[in-house]
């Protein structure tokens, strides 16, 4: 599969909880995965040289999930022309608006890719997408996985077709 | 440059204004592009066959704009695994918090990549950004456009020293 | 009673728990009812086929549930004439805000008819009152289950005069 | 084609400019329509007496516009069995935000279907839809429309086809 | 006291665990009160017809307590010149802002007096203060109960100031 | 009419022009009014020694009208326990939903009573019909001010049909 | 350290569990501190009194924690030209969104200094900062606490690496 | 006065005919000011260098303006103990949302003082009671300008009771 590596950056050991569903779908497909804790306002050095030299370090995509303010994602994506995913987490003001907002209102020139607000899994996937335009063995594990959402969701519908039919 | 297409599509003819930076940014870095119009809602056959054909047809992102509830980019990114990239349009309902919420708010499995409301060039540097992880030309060209940036807040600095200078 | 059918069609089997008071009240008024799992994002081939096919099929009204970015009705709508009826479902982005914009702000042309948050009770209801306009029968039952929610407030609030005379 | 009318209803006059697109859309289908100006609050007896009356008076769909803390829609529906079209009206709070949730977010057994804030053409259109659940020919003009819908979305793609290849 | 009655409307029983505050605080201060409920959508003719005649059975204020589309209060004061207190109750969407925006955004002429979310305590002393205008005696009392709040802020405070010596 | 005088507070004299419409609408009425400005945060001692002796100096009830962090019906509610009206002033931020909640969200044993943003002349009505709960007279004239915004509709309904009819 | 002592009001006792980190906070810097529970409703004359004599008693800073029309710091910034710093408590409307706006939407002229909902431990950081411009041992435990923060993401960074490798 | 500095930092060029009310008002009182254009994303160690060694230059306050999300006032924060200062910018999302939770919902530790949306002249306002917590003439200036501002309020006063004599 790809060559290049994910970083997953996050603010707060406290957004593990959330995070741990987008390194567990990355491991999932075998894309190689660094996970750090780094914040754009307690360790804003150190996450402008890790954004610097990511390219570099053979990394391909960094994602970073921040709450509140969340400036994270768009630190890194201020220090490296890499793709830079953004997830938003949930718990600041306005049911995560707060997070969403800071997230993926940047200005004219530095884009976020903003996933969903807790959108951990799909922060994954979008890497992933992303890694898989040039790389036609990962395209072909997306599109598997996409088939194999629609066989659940036909499970589940025949599933709830008997369920009701009992009840009837 | 990168070999892969960048398709563009708008849900309507009234959002070109805003759509027409995002065309014209891909067509400054020299990125072949298409244009389209195509409906979520009133072409829906349309929009899902094109983003089924999208990486046979060599394109390797997609980008929607639309605006209200915006589900272009959702409806293009249930029907292929390459990226999608979504840009809200404002002009509905909360200053364009309708079509924010409905571009990003995607369920599991199937992300789209929001920018911010009428983030139209920010969408082609995030489009440049995702072909850039496999085309070195262009990660060079986008680190050259980055420091031209740079460039030009220090210039509006210094002009700005100068005629406050001037004011003393 | 009324010879078509309502399908009421939600996007993930987590929204049954919402949507059963939905085809509960449907099956009260003796309407014949389709219930089934499909999904905007995840099958997006089945959706567009069933609700092609819908009125072909005996289906007088499509009732729709779907939260976060609830593009469920939206994308019935686009392929069929016949009303799509919208509940957004709470628990996504500012309380459920996402899944209401996301529904009620269609574009020109191709209506949802949206309920409440949840409303999932009110979406049989409406549907009940849209085949009514052509059953007598049915619009009978609607008046008399209107008096007897007029009686139940008022038997209600009888015993609320009752319990407060008590504390007198 | 339907036998049955459409009322509009509107809170105001200066609702008229945005109601002016529903009833040009009923006329332009050859529906039968009364508009009308009442007010939940300035003549809340007129507008209960109407909707008590409107099934028998040979109304099939009623539908209310109106701004603000907006009950039209609302008060209709606590007097019909009718199925009520809500259009909220932009230009209170918070963008029209509370006229749409004023209409929308209805107790449980009283529904509004509620369009788009100024949705007004989508609400003559979901009326028709109503009426031609047991109408046949105004299910084929709704088709009609409909695909007339989509060419026009592709004449207006071609359009910009030419206009882009002029520019190259 | 006061010879004017109170008159306490909630939309459902549900909101009687909120409105039980009023009802309290009403009786605290001796001011004859009688609590109904009435419901604008389900029995909006006795919700009519109670309005109309409340000024002639001798009612000095209405209170009127509901949730979601809020329309209680303002189907009330449709029907009567007496002073009409809103009391918005939170649990529908946004955290209540629904039924805020639907009791206080009333078109002009005629309005309510929305207090806050779950404001039940406060509707009491509003309409306390609304009869005190021309009672001198309540208005004593209500300058008591003022006083006697403030003598509350400063024991607790008094009661800090000890807690906090005692850990120095 | 009424003895008691009403006093219409605002929090800068940018505020006139949305304010003069409540200060009109009770010279219409006959009540004698006082108008001033006053600012919460600008003249506290001014504010809270008015609101301190307004009982004793003849006012019946207090408008104050106040924009952003509307603190000015609260500072005088705070020294008073005559009715305080809170006209919410529109241009601050979220299209004046701070004014509003800063006026409405009082707490506990301070209430007032909040009309729609912007509400000058459902302030002055609000007034009138505080003072005439014990003025008969006032109550007739209320009650005739009603009746003649029932004509008024009435009125333009005629119009409107006779405009729609010449259309035919 | 600082001569300067700080006051951290509080609108109700109910706040305290929220203000206690700011106490805290300022006790674990050693800055003389006076905590107390005042309201801008309930005892204004005392919030205006001892904002008027804050600064002749040797405070340097205000501190004022409240939550929904949050007034208080408002109030206490109208009586005096020492910084004031306020803290939304979030639990009335719109997840705090009303404390917020109350606190921080002031009118020009009157500043104050607001952090975030429910910032307890920021608003003693800020007080700190603002004594430590003149005061250097303050401001060396300022940064000497900034470090100790990035010491603590790094560890928590560390552990994790070690985390994930034991999982590898 | 004061020998301290205030730096007033803008994100971009055009928040100038926001900011310029800032630096007037700093002019105003004789506070020396440096004016500079930086940003969070394009100009990242501009920011963090200057933040870092501001203290050392002489600077007591830095004050920070930026719209969207609005990181600037944090990443400078991120870099200084000195206080900082935060105008959020009207003009991105949700009237100006964005820019005021990214500057004000700052995670514990890195506190960021945020004035009013737009609040250009508070931001200098407060700057100033920060260098006059250890500076008495400056204190005595603010309280000079306070009296001034109650002054301008009772001559609008005086001016609108002679205009509205004169009608009478």
């Amino acid at each position: 599969m790809s060559e290049k590596k994910v970083a997953v950056i996050m603010g707060s050991d406290s957004d593990w909880k959330v995070v741990k569903a987008c390194v567990d779908e990355l491991a999932a497909m075998h894309i190689p995965t660094q996970v750090k804790i780094m914040s754009a306002h307690r360790t804003p050095e150190q996450a402008a040289a890790f954004a610097k030299s990511a390219r570099a370090e053979g990394f391909g995509v960094l994602i970073a999930a921040a709450g509140m303010a969340a400036h994270l994602a768009g630190a890194l994506a201020a220090n490296t022309t890499l793709p830079v995913i953004g997830i938003p987490i949930k718990g600041g003001a306005l049911d995560g608006l707060d997070a969403l907002l800071a997230t993926v209102m940047m200005p004219s020139g530095i884009p976020v890719a903003t996933v969903a607000l807790n959108g951990a899994k799909n922060a994954a996937v979008l890497a992933a997408q992303i890694l898989a335009v040039e790389d036609e063995r990962l395209a072909l594990l997306l599109d598997e996985k996409r088939r194999e959402m629609a066989r659940q969701i036909e499970e589940k519908n025949e599933a709830l077709q008997k369920e009701l039919a009992g009840q009837g």
